[in-house]
């Protein structure tokens, strides 16, 4: 029996953009017949992009897709494709359609459908219920669609059982840091304990919060990865897979058999396809695998998800150039080196704003950082709308103190400008708050966290440090003024302002919140692991507090593995304290 | 075989408040006791408030909640209790508590899960497997939460067949208009279908962006109501049913017994329970039923939804005042009258803040409404901060004409404002945009949006005057002048400017927006029901451009079948065109 060539095209679709995402997946099938691929697969609901959401409440677009996929059909001549789409039947289904000699030869049903986390698949489609395989030039391949292998058992266990040597997988699994390698451990172990190669096919690019990271993978029938693609970037990856190795493997590997004896789903077998490729592999002259890319260590993995992300989300809505206020802090800084990797120079325009609480060391950090990477800096002093506003609510607020009040207006005023730029020059504008602000509140409603982009609202502000330093010394003539990673954090509203005033250490800080976003920990388990008592039950009531605000806040990009957003719905009405 | 006296607790849980829930639980027991009531029912998770969210991912918040069940329990002395709570088992179940004598005797697990419009149950839910009968007094009684009745067949069904007289819903079923009434015709057909009598106990209150309605009801076994609590309050609904007559109906009408050729669950049979209550009832003295309330007409209903939905955000969060900005307008003027419905006039901070373009007619209109609801109203005038940001982004916008800009400028000022009044004086700032505006963008982020609460977001503008209108005479002196009424809209941004302007004429754009908003038809779709073609597609365009806005847009209270937030889940980056 032979192998086969695989092709995996890792394409970064967009949502809603069915012409686009049609004409990058012909390009594709094109593509891989070039490089002799008898089987070429794409990411999960490769047409629509992923999540389509509640655009799968319309027939229309239904019907659009499915006509996109017919068309596509009729280019499989001389290879068969396997493309992810939403099929309109009796109901819904996350479906995947196997096309070959021109037309659609079958479909497969996703069964199992992810409801948790960023996930709502129930809200949208019917499970599928039998296993599917088809015969490719001889092989047997099994179909599933993402979340089916992310659970031992149906459909790979009865497809490999049924005879599949080599099982396929069409992907859209968002990134968090270190998910990719994590994912590919547990593919590994779905090949060794069924005995097939698996191919992963994965979508790559950023929607909305998500990031897609790609990192398609084919492994071998012993866990081996033997062709991985780039993360975080399209690419079309070639693969031999011997599929004579598995088959032999059963033959003195007797534990997938005892699998046989317990009830198990149909299913379903296609008619045999017969590509005509003009290469049946592996054959002597090449060997099996393809392009093997190294996975990003971690720091490069984060800030490569922050860089696509920034770029996808101003490309696909159409923006050319992006702003923010520059400040002299790490945050900022930190944007600035992700939206002039994700955009180039010439499209990034920060804004320094200063105030009389701006000191002069922020604002020459500024300064500097701006002409180290070559962007135009845009200086617009505040100091005359705080005024203008001090006079208007002089009266109303005369017998009282200055407060927050008063912090807060000149955040909003920055706020206004950036706005007022985007309004009239109609550049995007992004925010800097990171994932310890965002958490405990730590920001200015409609002041420093308005605008349509929060790059880092996702990371913790320990980790802004070490990925600013990993970015900075990965160029040779270190853009970001050591001033900026060593001055002690300070939102400079008041003189002598110091984040630690109103809120704990960062390194004592963030570990709490770990703990309690993302893990669900109570006081008394946070307190188990060694945390301040007295810190945990502040930093607990600035979360639970800060839920409105957070409402409130543009998306952005999730990188751990709960993010604020779809990923963590709390009530905004919450009288449960932790 | 006698009757059971029943008693509802309609009560106004709040999420997270678990001491506060079980109080409740505790008074209306007692109450229930009190009033002869064999059997209490309360709402879905009456313990912890509907939606808890992702508190359901708290191990200690389930171990709380089941903590006060168990307490609650021990007071079933002389009745028995049924009391929704999520139960922690092998996994967590929307659950039902079945106490009497002291304990929890059963606990009932919902089968049906929903995970569509607002709801996420499949996110946190195991299903049940088993309908449930419990023999009270004699009386079998069958139990279902919420969603289980809503579709036709198990548990209802079952449960009617193995005998249960009466059925009982413990529900938490957020309102939309006209739902109430369509809830109670779909109860009427189960009653009927199933021949039992039906108990529908729901919550009533505020949270968040839903609106419980409250509206439980007792029907006979022919549908008929007798015994309907009032909408949208706290209410002790005690009820007399008789349940020999729905044994008599099934001895000749046989339609139900054909259910039983068919394959169906195992029903649960609970051990009999005796209440030893001290009435048994019907009996000659008492008749069959109880209070019956009349259910609001359509505006009514409506209007006593956004009061109810303000006032819960408002005292559920703690705060004391409210501001919003009082233009003149209709929106503003409906906020008002809300506003003050739901709090009372001392607790009402409107604001005018006028520039160069509010004109003499709005201001004083303001000024007279304010007076006759008896508000005190505070006068901002914006003309100095906008003089200032003109001076700070003179330079910049040298080159460029006025447009966009410098109208959102002046409505960020007043936004501004407002926050400024919220944090110096502890006030939540309402907003006053309405469902046409949300739904086509036709406002300004952080400006007339930025706010707590979105009192009229989901409130179509046709229908912001009806609610003004028949609010407005209801009160023998109409508080809201005329030309509030008869003025045509503006945003007052820049001289002469009226909605239409930019919009199409609010009797075309509100048909346009419910069928593409609330019922996804598309362009064709529309225009076949006679919509202009032009007009059409302008708003689908404004609506898909408007997401990015509305993600940023303050909670607000549901009143229409789809509003915006998690009852429609649409991406931002999305290239689909409608």
């Amino acid at each position: 029996m032979p192998g086969v060539r695989l092709a995996l095209a890792q394409l970064n679709a967009t949502v809603g953009d069915l012409p686009g995402n049609e004409r990058k997946i012909a390009d594709a099938i094109a593509a891989a017949k070039e490089a002799g691929a008898q089987l070429v697969l794409f990411p999960e609901l490769a047409i629509t992009g992923y999540p389509p959401e509640d655009l799968l409440f319309k027939e229309h677009f239904l019907a659009a897709a499915r006509a996109a996929v017919d068309r596509l059909a009729a280019l499989t001549d001389g290879i068969a494709a396997v493309i992810g789409f939403p099929e309109r039947d009796d109901d819904v289904y996350n479906a995947a359609a196997v096309c070959s000699g021109g037309e659609v030869v079958g479909v497969y049903r996703k069964l199992r459908l992810p409801n948790y986390g960023v996930f709502d698949e129930l809200r949208y489609f019917q499970s599928g219920t039998e296993p599917m395989v088809v015969e490719v030039d001889g092989v047997p391949v099994g179909i599933t669609i993402c979340e089916d292998i992310w659970v031992p058992g149906a459909p790979l266990t009865e497809e490999a059982l049924a005879g599949a040597r080599l099982v396929v997988n069409l992907s859209a699994s968002p990134f968090s840091a270190g998910k990719a390698m994590q994912r590919e451990r547990m593919l590994a172990q779905r090949a060794r304990d069924s005995l097939c190669a698996v191919a992963f096919c994965a979508l790559v690019g950023g929607q909305d919060e998500l990031v897609f990271d790609g990192s398609s993978v084919v492994l071998d029938h012993r866990g081996r990865p033997i062709a991985r693609a780039p993360q975080m970037a399209e690419h079309l990856l070639v693969c031999d897979v011997d599929t004579d190795a598995p088959a032999a493997a059963r033959l003195k590997d007797s534990r997938p058999r005892a699998t046989l004896r317990v009830e198990r789903p149909r299913v379903t077998h296609l008619p045999p396809i017969r590509t005509g490729a003009t290469i049946t592999s592996p054959s002597p002259e090449h060997r099996v695998g393809g392009e093997l890319f190294e996975p990003l260590e971690e720091l490069s993995e984060v800030y490569a998800a922050l860089v696509l992300g920034t770029r996808d989300y101003v490309e696909k809505n159409g923006f050319g150039q992006v702003t923010f206020g520059l400040s002299g802090g790490i945050d900022s800084a930190l944007v600035a080196l992700v939206a002039v990797d994700a955009l180039g120079a010439d499209r990034v325009k920060p804004v320094t704003m200063p105030s009389r609480y701006s000191s002069a060391g922020t604002r020459s950090d500024a300064e500097r950082l701006a002409e180290n990477l070559g962007c135009e800096l845009l200086t617009l002093p505040i100091a005359e709308p705080m005024d203008a506003f001090d006079a208007v609510l002089a009266e109303t607020f005369a017998s009282r103190d200055a407060d927050l009040t008063e912090e807060n207006l000149q955040a909003r005023i920055r706020g206004n400008l950036l706005m007022a730029l985007s309004n009239k020059f109609g550049w995007l504008v992004l925010t800097c708050g990171n994932k310890s602000e965002m958490s405990t509140g730590y920001s200015t409603l409609y002041g420093d966290s308005a605008g349509g982009f929060a790059v880092i609202k996702d990371v913790p502000k320990t980790l802004v440090y070490r990925l600013v330093e990993h970015r900075a010394h990965r160029d040779p003539q270190n853009p970001v003024p050591e001033e900026i990673v060593t001055r002690p954090p300070s939102a400079e509203l008041r003189h002598e302002q110091r984040d630690d005033d109103s809120l704990p250490p960062y390194d004592v800080l963030d570990p709490i919140l770990e703990g309690y976003v993302e893990e669900d920990l109570g006081r008394d388990q946070l307190v188990a692991l060694g945390l301040p008592a007295a810190d945990v039950e502040r930093v607990i009531r600035l979360v639970d507090l800060a839920e409105y605000k957070r409402r409130q806040m543009p998306p952005g990009i999730k990188i751990t593995p709960r993010a604020f957003g779809r990923d963590r719905r709390l009530p905004i009405v919450n009288r449960y304290g932790g």
